[in-house]
């Protein structure tokens, strides 16, 4: 199970009592879908029963920001190297990366998820539309299959197309839904284990909620109240947790940059991989300003995945041999610890994470920790965490913009 | 070629003109070397008499920060569709990248270039002692080739071993080496046209040093004089810039973060991809704290991609309609119009590059554009732009950690 441990002063407990009751009446209030989501587990027979063991090649997904975002987090985590299906992401109205997707794929060993929670993002359905247009689409019943809110105009073309569609609960955000239908129907595409993934997020909640352990909060506090340190850091030290971190910036920064009256209120996440970024944007967080707190996260364990630092002796490149005989997990592990260390000395905030290995339970419990976290500084800020309205406007613009050309 | 639009308040010219005299004896001193690599074309020749011709199906490049972050920034935003020889970068000591890589290859026709300013970078000499093992390795003068330092430990190895080897000026950094041999190599191995690269470089050099164009010195003052905007964000709308945007936060992030005395000083960089991260980070932007400039980069036009979105309207779906008979390239565009305009609006400080293409010339010319900009910023900062001593502590703990255990 994964582990946290904090390098900074923990605040009293009652400063902290007060945000877990505020905390547990917005889970009792049943207002936030996003908390009751590991319970919700009959939608996995519904999902097996419409792939019914067919096996695809290819899985498409269709769908931006919080459609996608945490697809990639899951199945780049989950990723080995004998995968069967591949999953594809067309998150981006881009000529380049539409064909490097579609040159490749056999129409009839695809499936196509369409994923869009208010059922007109314009970019989603523009991308549908030239899927339809390159493979020259007739029927939908075969092999799409729509992720829509409850009711919306694309359930409803779903439905007059005769295809499958799935719901995302109303009351599930975007950016909160990777454990709904969203994430679920392309994991169980994949052949994920879902009702693991569910399981080590249920395993947080009781973790956190339940069993009230104060670790979330009172990183949450911390983050919340520092006078300083607006950037959050995550430096993941594996490659495979490159999309988390991804996930983890659009979860973050979407949730907590708000308006409050006059008041501008945000902190900025930004993610890292090591030991990679070591090279990068570590000489910032050591000797400049001190804006940031860092979050690592290492895998303690990362399978079968055993190969080790071949213990060889190149003529003259002898002081390179500290690391003969070390897997490369232990080298990531020992490069995680030793910039720890190094930043906990410039006195910067730091926590660690330690994945016990990369499985669909650790995965599922990560996710829900961080979906937690990001509610607790929210309610800290006194903003509304599941709201976006900064992004309305430039919608607004763009279609202004297009008609008048 | 590549134009820059400025949409906040310039400052004096004679404020700019003090800076332009500083930067220009910078350059005339001979002390950086990056400032002067536009003009070595010698190497072209040299690097194309080794490759003499042979046609790889594989480049596997070994390098970490500096080695290898700017190559993947070119290759990446010259994608096509039709490559011939395909790159893999090898930049972290990753069990299931090594993977991923080394399983793909056919030994005798892949080329490998191991690349480090040091000679003695601990990932890039473990992965290399990987490589050897991996592929039970006899001799290194038919496929590899190194890039370092003049007179570094490794340069004697590849001598010792009979391969050749190519050096990097010792007085230009590894975050601007990407117009040395760093990445000229590589280039001409895939194919690229390095004379156009560097003819781009030589622009921006022409435009902006000798003919005194002051976009950048504006920018740079604004930059670092700005009381509350400390982290730049660079939002690029175009996928095969995204290796770019990583570029460019190494670039800004390892330069610009330095202790002066007692003082922190640095700017912090992040790099989103439009439109895909509107549903992502630019809520943060645009409600969050007033902390950020943001540079937009769009490309007017994308070449051969020329997929328009179809005249189709579907059931229910017509809201979506206004973007039908818009090419990609178009549509990304509109997007990025429109949050520039939302932006301004906001009274955020933001500027607009425009590439005329995606092609050698205009990144050479981005790339060099870039590169004078950190300098500017460094000198009005009045810090070291050159070194990063900030992560050499945690390069100590690493070996220390190791044997200890």
């Amino acid at each position: 199970m994964l582990k946290n441990e904090l390098y900074f002063p923990k605040t009293d407990i009652n400063t902290i009592h007060s945000y877990a009751s505020r905390m547990m009446s917005e889970f009792e209030s049943g207002e936030i879908g996003y908390y009751h989501l590991p319970l919700e587990v009959e939608i996995l027979s519904e999902i097996k029963e419409f792939l019914n063991n067919k096996i695809y090649d290819d899985v498409v997904l269709i769908g931006i920001g919080g459609s996608s975002v945490g697809v990639k987090a899951v199945v780049g985590a989950l990723l080995n190297t004998e995968q069967k299906a591949e999953l594809h992401i067309l998150d981006n109205v881009d000529n380049f990366s539409f064909l490097s997707v579609v040159k490749k794929l056999n129409f009839e060993r695809t499936l196509f998820i369409i994923s869009s929670k208010s059922g007109t993002t314009i970019e989603t359905i523009s991308l549908f539309k030239l899927i339809l247009k390159y493979f020259n689409v007739l029927n939908l019943d075969k092999n799409f299959v729509f992720i829509t809110d409850p009711g919306s105009v694309l359930e409803n073309f779903a439905v007059q197309n005769k295809a499958k569609f799935f719901n995302i609960p109303k009351n599930v955000g975007g950016r909160f839904s990777v454990l709904s239908a969203i994430g679920l129907m392309p994991f169980c595409a994949l052949g994920l284990d879902c009702e693991a993934l569910l399981k080590g997020a249920k395993a947080a909640k009781v973790h956190f909620l339940d069993n009230k352990d104060d670790t979330i909060l009172q990183k949450a506090y911390h983050y919340a109240t520092h006078k300083n340190a607006k950037i959050n850091v995550v430096f993941s030290y594996c490659d495979r947790l490159a999309k988390f971190n991804d996930w983890y910036v659009q979860l973050w920064a979407e949730s907590l940059g708000k308006k409050v009256g006059y008041k501008r209120l945000g902190l900025t996440p930004a993610g890292l991989i090591g030991s990679r970024d070591q090279h990068s944007f570590l000489q910032l967080i050591m000797d400049g300003p001190k804006d940031k707190t860092c979050t690592f996260i290492k895998v303690a364990n990362q399978g079968n995945f055993t190969d080790y630092i071949p213990n060889m002796s190149l003529a003259g490149l002898e002081a390179c041999n500290f690391t003969n005989g070390l897997s490369m997990n232990a080298m990531q592990n020992f490069q995680c610890e030793a910039t720890k260390k190094a930043l906990i000395n410039e006195g910067i905030s730091v926590d660690l994470i330690t994945l016990e290995k990369l499985d669909e339970f650790e995965i599922g419990y990560l996710i829900y920790y961080y979906e937690l976290l990001t509610s607790a500084v929210g309610l800290m800020l006194g903003i509304n965490t599941y709201n976006q309205p900064g992004v309305e406007v430039g919608k607004r613009i763009l279609k202004s913009l297009i008609l008048k050309d």
